[in-house]
């Protein structure tokens, strides 16, 4: 090969290496936050009682009470088991020095896969912070309580699992964008 | 040019076409779906009287009481402005017969447009249909009624209006595909 061919090469085999590269970071990340995200949301319960109109009401939430956070729960679940499957078949590829991804077709179908995550993300956490914002402000079709108030450990373990989702939707967000970059390159 | 290149310049005009018609016929199907959820959800009230431990309360539900509801209003309203000025501005590159995407960086920038709204759509939908969904199954914390029974109609119009969002979510990612497509191919 002549100088610039090789040159060329070189710069094409850099680009691809800070793909890989990019890749994996981002997958390290989106585990850590879907992992923190689920395990925050899955043992959050707590019990109190509610006083409405003079009556007092034992309440116990949990998560699994909710279809919105048992929602929740499975997307995280798959979104990890998705990001490690990737993370170590991009390990594997890189030990054994071949390229992470392989054609054109690998690269669409791991499009797909992560564009399909971070839609599921987003809906489930979205749907559980509607209903989170919903026990948080009570409901204005009359005059219920809020039941943060009672169970306000519950709602804040809620909260800070709702912001991993979305911490993690966004890098999963990222990696679809990663993605079409290489699809648009190569 | 020798008779190869005139058929393969051909072909990629024939290609360019396709996505151009595809990229118009899901903005308009996206634009009619947006309008039309927009319009269910923003009519959407209704009063009524719904029993609890006795008492007698009045109902009245309307959609700017619920965040998640006032949410998915902005968003449909946003998603049906961004389909109409995209539309049009296709429909006057295609009278002046110049291409619809100019260049890789417009067709980057109408990708970056479909996601962000597609995801915004995917958020809407699922906040508000995880209140719907609260609001017909009652609240399992304790013994709260279900007030889809007295607002049914309230409920119901509330649901085709997130069928319709999501139908147009779903244009709007199929829209992103599209560019992607155009992406790897120019």
């Amino acid at each position: 090969m002549s100088g610039p061919l090789v040159s060329a090469a070189r710069t094409d085999r850099c680009i691809r290496r800070k793909l890989d590269v990019t890749h994996g970071v981002l997958r390290v990340a989106c585990l850590l936050a879907s992992v923190t995200a689920l395990s925050l949301m899955a043992t959050a319960e707590e019990s109190a009682t509610v006083s409405i109109f003079g009556f007092s009401l034992p309440v116990y939430s949990k998560w699994s009470f909710s279809d919105s956070f048992e929602y929740l729960v499975g997307v995280l679940a798959a979104v990890a088991a998705h990001s490690l499957l990737q993370l170590l078949i991009s390990i594997l590829r890189l030990l054994r020095n071949s390229p992470v991804i392989l054609s054109r077709n690998h690269a669409w179908i791991i499009f797909a896969g992560d564009q399909a995550f971070a839609y599921a993300m987003m809906s489930a956490g979205s749907a559980a912070s509607g209903v989170t914002n919903l026990n948080r402000t009570g409901i204005r079709h009359s005059a219920l309580p809020n039941f943060c108030k009672p169970l306000h450990s519950f709602c804040d373990r809620g909260a800070v699992s709702i912001a991993f989702t979305f911490i993690s939707w966004f890098l999963l967000a990222a990696s679809a964008v990663v993605d079409v970059i290489w699809l648009s390159k190569y």
